[in-house]
């Protein structure tokens, strides 16, 4: 294994107040970025950009530090923190956004600080895709782009969002997104829209069910891990979009073969995300716990050799 | 490979209307008998146990006959044969029920000729648990039983389904069975109740997402193949149940390999029912075509080696 790439990550940091079906959690650290960054740490350095409000503790970016994530680029303001109050139904598929409150990072606009600009590996968390942009003007000669988005921005912001698409590698969204984004049921024939508007692959999550890749090669399924203890679905997706980046940093190349174990490695952290409230549990995880569920996943699928 | 074992299929024949995205299709030959009849003829003998009425085509049964599926058990009582009318949403995920006319169906008292009694693998469509008891009592020492249930027999008929689930070596059924059997949401410990029950396996069907099995090795996942044409998935988790124990009919054991094999199987023959109304594609079927399927099944989770 080579030495793992630095990895930048931009998006939010937030306090979350989530109704669970196992009880209320309030003032939980939050954000994409913040999922994404703990995740990606598990691999790789990782070099975070944000913006926090003077609420936000330093005892909190000391955690993050403490698992190697460089917080130079987070930005304290003046103000609140971004806060998101949400409920899941008893299933934890379905929620209801209940109150966001955007405070500090109504203004946010990312600034990356002299010594991140030539991260190699970037990952552009959900934000306005001209921000999105603009990050990616200030980076250094990239040598992979992965970004995400959300239905706000494909409805709202269509050109910007186009302008984005067609300037990264990787775009990572959830199943609804890519119908909207596409305007296409079909998920395959979805996909298919999508990469013609630029990005060379498309990740498409499918919650408990896993994840698609789609590349040069076709189509790839991660499957989701069957979980015992499912406890809280936030940040799931921000902890895939980190353990498939982070495992992309430790491969020499992003081949088609390496992208399919980042898609495994990715749903194996998403798994370890739901098991507890918030962080709790992708910001202590080890490798070799990951590299046990990542066996675990394998394992699922396993039959065999190729004749049957 | 050994030669393949015949199997009894015991379920409804019926007439379905159809209104699809793609279309309407009226008097479309339908029900769960024939669905996984004509899905396991892929593999194996297939013996039909199942009535239908005065109106039902003899020329149907001949193209039945033609698949080598053995219709000495099709009843034919005087009246009219069971039908089926059905709505899709676009997303050919939620259906609703437009109409439904049990007809001869309603008074179906399967009675096995002597000559499928010795009929060493089972599939006990979805009907009253009582009657799929009945059946059993028939069979000369089955050495495999299969059945399938439905959300009106776990929730109007739960003592004989209990005993019918302390009959049977695999129950198929869908993740929202799993869920109204076991009053368990989490599909994990919702299959651990249900094995406690007495089935030996367990398989929870998830649509597009494929199929999970529960059993001795623990869990596997059948990836559902990411289909570029969905047109109808009426009898598609019945070509599954067919494809799977077709594929357990050609082998001379069931082991954990087998059976993780045989959900691929079932997985793959699913798909192409769902590429054609009704049962034009799965009634068509070659073996060297549902092989192909088998194959880009086990390329959409391909990822290498062990050693990553």
């Amino acid at each position: 294994m080579s030495t793992p790439s630095p990895i930048l990550i931009v998006g939010s940091m937030a306090f979350d107040d989530l109704d669970l079906p196992s009880g209320n959690a309030r003032d939980v650290v939050g954000g994409s970025a913040t999922y994404s960054a703990l995740a990606a740490s598990v691999f790789a350095p990782v070099r975070i950009v944000a913006v926090v409000g003077d609420d936000f503790p330093e005892s909190t970016l000391d955690g993050l530090r403490a698992r190697g994530i460089d917080t130079t680029g987070v930005e304290r303001a003046s103000g609140k923190t971004f806060r998101w109050a949400g409920r899941y139904d008893a299933d934890l598929v379905h929620r209801t956004t209940l109150d966001t409150q955007l405070n500090v990072f109504a203004d946010f606009k990312p600034k990356l600080p002299e010594s991140v600009r030539a991260t190699p590996l970037v990952l552009l968390g959900n934000i306005h895709p001209a921000l999105q942009l603009d990050v990616l003007k200030q980076v250094d000669a990239p040598k992979l782009v992965v970004a995400d988005t959300m239905n706000f921005w494909i409805m709202g912001e269509p050109q910007a969002l186009a302008a984005m698409l067609a300037r990264i590698d990787i775009l990572i969204v959830n199943d609804e997104e890519a119908r909207q984004l596409s305007g296409i049921h079909n998920i395959r024939r979805a996909a298919r829209e999508i990469l013609s508007r630029g990005p060379k692959r498309l990740v498409i999550k499918r919650g408990e069910h896993g994840a698609l890749l789609f590349d040069e090669e076709g189509v790839f399924a991660a499957h989701g891990f069957p979980l015992e203890d499912e406890v809280d679905p936030t940040g799931a997706g921000d902890s895939f979009a980190g353990g498939f980046l982070g495992y992309l940093a430790t491969q020499p190349l992003v081949t088609p073969l390496a992208l399919r174990r980042a898609m495994v490695h990715g749903t194996a952290t998403a798994s370890f995300c739901v098991e507890a409230v918030g962080t709790t549990k992708v910001g202590s995880l080890s490798q070799s716990e990951l590299e046990t569920r990542v066996k675990a996943i394998r394992q699922l699928y396993e039959f065999g050799a190729h004749t049957m």
